[in-house]
């Protein structure tokens, strides 16, 4: 079979934005947790992405491409997405990993409706893990229940996590035009890039309700 | 089934073992890997780990005893450990992980032994994961080869890892007796101690040579 241009580049932005996503949130696990529990229940997350990672490599190295290659042109982007966005307490680093694995999933959903059908079943495991980000929602909301003012810090500081993150996806797609085009090229090319971002920027705004923020 | 007193510590306290090493593998491999792949290589390592956590932390519930419990009394002595031992570029990540993986799989034998019937098949699920640091002896074996300078430097390091691991065991043994009688009653009792940690001393030396140390 033959995949459109931008597979390999997509499943190698996904793999490394997973790899990353693992050790990021295990080392926040570490050290902002506040409990075993807690530090348990993120890293319980962690190795989910993980779990994506292995998939997401195992497919590009079934089409024939060596999964560091197509890794590593995203590795900046997404290094300097963390490094921008290191969570300071629990509760930013709880809201980072919903709307992290948030911004993660709109992007998998996108690519399952435009995108070659030998990626599709990946899309689907990995869509299965849907909602397990469920619980940071939980302990959020009622960390801003219990302290009100931290709700709008909160807020602020989710509102960076999804800039950061449409600055970076602009570089990455500017960069890689043809990964830019697997994403829109169903609805007539580059122009909907914006139209993208707007579906991303409005999925953002249900989960910052969901979070009470 | 009634358990030997020391069973929830000794569970409490591989528990947190495991969780720890699965987040500084993460950690290591993260920051001193020299290549994507070489990332990977030590991360699919550390989430083996947080599978043994996992299966632990399971045991440890159906006991009826409360995770976080049984693991915090043992909380201090494995994060000096690792404080103790944080290493400095990758060859030395990948011996501390070859030599922290031995060391916890002498202290599994030397359980399953002694040990309670009710956490057996426990200790042989994890013991079915020896040999997957394997590719960390490979590693260092040609490190060394490559660079014969660095084999003295790095026989000092394992040695230092023993020294902190023995120096740490020794005073969780004085301040949890019932659980070092578990791991050595079936010999008699205290005294034993010193052959127990004769004996991992002799399976460390073996190690040492595994990677031409």
């Amino acid at each position: 079979m033959k995949e459109s241009p931008g597979v390999v580049d997509l499943l190698g932005v996904l793999a490394y934005a997973e790899l990353s996503a693992y050790a990021r949130m295990t080392e926040d696990a570490t050290t902002l947790a506040p409990s075993l529990a807690d530090r348990a229940a993120l890293c319980e997350l962690a190795v989910t992405e993980y779990a994506h990672f292995r998939l997401l490599r195992d497919r590009l190295a079934e089409l024939g491409a060596a999964p560091d290659e197509a890794m590593s042109p995203f590795v900046a982007a997404v290094d300097a997405w963390h490094a921008q966005t290191k969570p300071a307490d629990w509760l930013q680093a709880l809201v980072k990993t919903y709307v992290g694995d948030g911004i993660a999933h709109d992007f998998y959903r996108e690519a399952s409706r435009h995108l070659d059908p030998s990626i599709a079943d990946l899309v689907d495991e990995v869509l299965v893990d849907e909602g397990r980000s469920q619980f940071a929602v939980e302990r959020v909301r009622a960390g801003v229940e219990a302290h009100p003012a931290a709700g709008a810090r909160l807020a602020l500081w989710a509102r960076r996590l999804v800039g950061e993150a449409l600055s970076q996806a602009q570089q990455v797609a500017s960069a890689r035009p043809e990964l830019a085009l697997l994403l829109v090229e169903a609805d007539g090319g580059q122009a909907d890039i914006s139209r993208l971002f707007a579906k991303l920027t409005e999925e953002h705004g249900k989960r910052m309700a969901a979070m009470g923020l």
